[in-house]
């Protein structure tokens, strides 16, 4: 099996499932109970936490908030955050519906949400966004690495720039793309909340993280019984915090060696795509995108033919997020990214991580390539 | 070891630990990715779903949910209900937090949250309950069994009177204590949603299933991809899921065994605590109580030095609920429960599974005896 949709979800890591494993047969008890054992488990539950703050740059007094999802993440800062009537929100519309959908939700509550203009590269367009953000503006959300066509922030230059606009607004990111796979430290982002995936980089899902600066406004979605500092309540997964805990210390690791390869791979098909299909598109480049996700365009073949056909030698991309593709009709996403919609149906994304191989990329360019020329053949 | 804290959290059961490695190691797709991969996951989980309905006697148009705890399901129909000013909400003091903190939000929005009167056993006063249904009652929210005291509903003629008496109101359960090992069906409860818990039947923590009856109006918490039919957004995940499921089948497979066999390791557990400790008090009688839970009191020696003894000799009990122990103050809920307030600071709850013997029954009254008699020899 060749899988190369890793940014719908990755395989657990194997240190990671280590963890889980032995975790999942120890670890048993409630991490809030009195007794020494549900002590234990809150102690090591408290020092992951210090430890996501490191991994980002935080500081102490920021908070960290184990989730069960990016998605509940990104509902949680926006929600919570208190947004009121008349506030302002900027969201691009390319970014994941986990932000655009909570975003558009406000609208009903007369708060208006603003789309964020990007070019035809699929980033931001920086001017466009800075004209955006008059005294009204109190959220932007701004997404570290797009999910479909991997197109990246300048988040350090970017956010420093709209707060030095607006002195009264929040910034948001959604690194569930970026974490652990392409650097950035808050030591250098002038940012107020982030959310994180577990099952992005090779943890369990189930599991996932927020974080929320220290003076913040912030309150929950979920009330009880006063765990994570009261700032979301259920029952500490401690299993799956461990085995996340681990997968992010292995990413963050191995972050520059993965990445140099990942580049290499991404390289590879292009060039090898290139070489074998004569109308093949990459629609954004390579020098505003992550590695790690890749958008091609296939010209006159459904990219749910071409799926089927690669799934029979058993190799897995995808046509559209895993997250939206079930959603019918047209594809704002790609709209919003300026991707001709005459283009939008022959459209694949391949995504990849540090298990691939340059020979796994040499067999799929070729069966690719066969696939599409023979199709194109009848088809076109 | 002997854990004796089963309420709080149960030790994962060895089939659903088996069903959750494989998973982990297999179905790492994402289940809404439009390849075979995520087809396959997603139509497993589809198949989960349906069972869950079954084994709570539902109709296949009702709604079941999966979501990360308890807690977010207690919120989720909480919240999801749109309760509008005006609207009134009775609710039990003696409630779970995941309960009683969302219904007390309520007010913030000027929805009045009455108390459900209890009697001296711990549970529902019916008259007192039915006296406070009127025209305004739109939700009342019960418990399946108490977490503390065990003490049960009699759900089938409870609903029944409730609905009789207002034909406009919805009636909301909360059977994280109860799913598995009391039987209950729909078949036979006026219900329109209930919450049942995975990591309290031996299943991982970290997922949880809400139930919602059709036609009950439902908005989700959780916004994004449309995954779980729109009602609650999030990768789902899968090996969770499966597990939680297995956990689900085979607790309910041996329910009346389990049931029986635990109702004689409490009749014990009374019996050999009786003779040993002369003031020991049981203040919640057997008849009105699930077995699985058994409050006692220790007159004289505080609750934490009994526990901290009793951790010595490896054994773990609770003194209060795992999911408010960290709050400080008065104990709200044995207030609700009528416990006098003199008694709240010797109160040990004792939860028992399928797996204690009645020699470990021995074993924990022969030296909780010692621990007090010694202690009390000196301290009282």
């Amino acid at each position: 099996m060749l899988y190369l949709d890793y940014a719908a979800s990755s395989p657990i890591r194997p240190s990671a499932l280590e963890v889980l494993k032995k975790s999942l047969a120890e670890d048993f008890a409630n991490p809030l109970s009195f007794h020494k054992l549900g002590k234990d488990l809150h102690r090591k539950i408290e020092g992951c936490r210090r430890k996501f703050l490191e991994f980002l740059g935080g500081d102490v007094n920021d908070r960290w908030i184990f989730t069960s999802s990016a998605t509940e993440s990104n509902n949680t800062f926006i929600e919570g955050i208190g947004l009121e009537e008349g506030d302002t929100v900027l969201v691009s519309m390319a970014d994941h519906p986990s932000v655009t959908v909570p975003a558009e939700n406000l609208k009903t509550r007369n708060i208006p949400v603003k789309p964020i203009p990007l070019n035809s590269r699929g980033t931001i367009d920086k001017p466009g966004l800075l004209s955006l953000v008059d005294p009204s503006v109190k959220l932007v959300i701004l997404t570290h690495v797009n999910n479909q066509c991997g197109s990246l922030i300048d988040g350090e230059n970017l956010c420093r720039e709209i707060k030095q606009k607006g002195d009264n607004l929040y910034i948001f990111v959604d690194a569930a793309q970026g974490f652990g796979k392409i650097p950035f430290s808050l030591k250098n982002w002038e940012v107020d909340g982030i959310s994180i995936s577990s099952h992005k980089i090779g943890g369990p899902k189930g599991i996932a993280g927020l974080y929320v600066k220290a003076g913040t406004p912030f309150s929950p979605l979920l009330y009880g019984g006063g765990q994570e500092d009261g700032l979301r309540a259920s029952t500490p997964a401690a299993p799956l915090i461990f085995s996340f805990f681990e997968a992010a210390q292995e990413a963050l690791d191995s972050i520059e060696a993965s990445l140099s390869h990942v580049a290499r791979l991404n390289r590879l098909t292009r060039q090898l795509l290139k070489e074998k299909i004569d109308d093949i598109e990459f629609p954004f480049p390579v020098e505003s995108t992550s590695p790690y996700i890749l958008m091609v365009i296939l010209p006159g073949i459904s990219s749910d033919i071409i799926l089927r056909h690669l799934e029979q030698e058993d190799i897995f991309v995808s046509t559209s997020s895993a997250c939206s593709s079930r959603v019918k009709g047209s594809h704002p996403v790609f709209t919003a990214l300026h991707v001709p919609e005459k283009y939008h149906k022959f459209i694949l994304r391949i995504s990849f991580s540090h298990e691939i191989g340059e020979a796994d990329i040499e067999i799929f360019a070729r069966t690719l390539a066969e696939i599409y020329n023979d199709l194109a053949r009848f088809l076109k």
